[in-house]
């Protein structure tokens, strides 16, 4: 049976800043500029969720798709969809809400909740001109 | 010889109903929801045919883009735009017409026309949040 | 007070066919070609709703987006969403369902629902390439 | 003379929080949901600036593109990129900063700047989905 | 009868130079700085063009879409794809190619020619951040 | 530590004709067709170029995406933006300059430049319908 990668598009957005706590404000100033605004700044984030598996005869689906958004929703959207990534994503405490770090994050969450397909690769998108990916390694 | 990945993007538009035959229509509104609608519902379908190989030191292509364009209009586009996938579309018989299913359609009959280049990935986007990926495996 | 257009983009796919009942198949094939297929073809359909009206002092905005999204959702697209144009929505009996009476069509049903903003133009993407625009006149 | 209309279109982003600070913190609450959380959200906007003028006949340009940049850059984009809309932008104090009210702040500040051409539209883009226009009426 | 405008998109790629041959090479540099290289530069054109009256009651069209292409087609397409605007464009010959003087002079060709509807707007996108309009006057 | 790839993508737009100097005027029409245009023709470039490595703790990044973008901004787009392919970009000399040719040669000038990440795919639109992709094999 041949093995297809579906994917689903997701929007939401949220607050952040770039800053690391054990740092000085000084040295977080010059690394990481005006990313690290004490007032916040924000983004419309685009994740792209994708999972590979067999078609499966009887519904032609890898995965019912409107399943995977629900999954997604309630393990991601609902915790970060006007929220602020600093403050109140239970999945990111402890590290620095980089576009890299809210990748793998995603990944902790989504993972264990797509089977019997599996999730290969995530694309998050934090500007129209900047993006992450992860698979899982 | 460097080896290059070349794509060509390509739209078309068709009908479908996402439908089991053999299942009934009580199981078939259950699985596939308003999906399944008797009446049909259609797609602004967008397909991205990548095809790879070495670039050719006397033309600078891998290659040339108006061949493979070519070839997926009349292998793919002339059969399905317009079209109904369920009734009209001759190498979609048998299967539920899904993007996982249309994917792994289009590879079947693009694959034997792009020598000496090779058929690497087909993207189909069946909306602006969610595609398709297949990779002949 | 200044006076601001708001603008909410709505997605949704449908089929429909390019017929006049009252001409013969062959006058309907001449004038509409592959758009008159029998057999149903679709698109995902893009349409974005305007409204323009005074700022609100109270809460910073013309109408809440929330409140014009509900209203969209419930007069345009629980009806068209996956549906025929031809044979299942009710705001279309008598025309033919190209874009330019689909879009008028809208307009009906919309108009009387966004005061006390007023609706100032409707546009409907039928594919990435074209597009029409109503403003009720 | 034709009189021609320019656009630039520049990017940026920043933090927000809905909030009329002249409200109780449950009808706030009430009035804009998610969109008031006291820990900020934010966005990535995009702002269309578009200038009318007749051609100029040594340079064939309306408004050197350039140089209306410039006036965008310095105008609206160095005070608001990577800030927070409710404390720390000048020209937004005193007003709750909707979409609809940061594009009339804009329009404020950028069009005394931009003669001999004349400010004719701004669209501000807050998310992919809506968007605000203002004609300075 | 209401009246709707219909819009098509056309795509071109050509090359230009925004120099004006009665200055100084000094003068033209200092003017138009990087776009003023001798040695040409080129963009992907894309142009909106909007037509706008009454439906049909036999077709529901305004204007066939497929015959507003093959106008655009003929009278546009044809003399500028893959083309350089300083050199080769009947339409251009005597103005700076600068995406003001190309609109209008699209317009010139293309006005005569789309009766009974008529020509409302033209939009032209020289890169995804800057495109300029015109409507005729 | 996870492994994430992160992506910059860049515009330019420059002048090219897909010649080859060494076979006749033509063969070379006959290979090329209307992309061989003597008087040249030009495209909006997009240039995603990725980079693969760990996360790095104290800043959150695998690499600053500010850095990546002065590199690829000295490295490539100031040698090409507003140029011509074929006469002025020197790590473009002797090949022809295809979008295969042109992201090879991307390749060699970006590779020793980002480490310690490394460079590990770079994709580049020639056009919204068509993109190469280098993956340094």
């Amino acid at each position: 049976m041949p093995e297809v990668t579906v994917t689903r598009r997701m929007h939401f957005n949220a607050a952040h800043r770039v800053h690391n706590p054990e740092l000085s404000d000084e040295e977080n100033e010059r690394l990481f500029g005006k990313c690290n605004n004490p007032n916040w700044h924000g983004h419309n984030y685009m994740l792209d969720v994708s999972v590979t598996g067999q078609i499966d005869d009887r519904t032609g689906y890898v995965m019912d798709l409107a399943a995977l958004k629900r999954v997604v929703q309630e393990a991601v959207i609902d915790k970060v969809d006007h929220r602020n990534f600093n403050l109140e994503v239970d999945f990111m405490r402890g590290v620095i809400p980089t576009a890299e770090n809210i990748v793998v994050g995603c990944w902790r969450v989504l993972a264990p909740r797509v089977a019997p397909a599996r999730l290969v690769r995530l694309v998050l998108w934090e500007t129209p001109n900047n993006y992450v990916e992860y698979e899982g390694r």
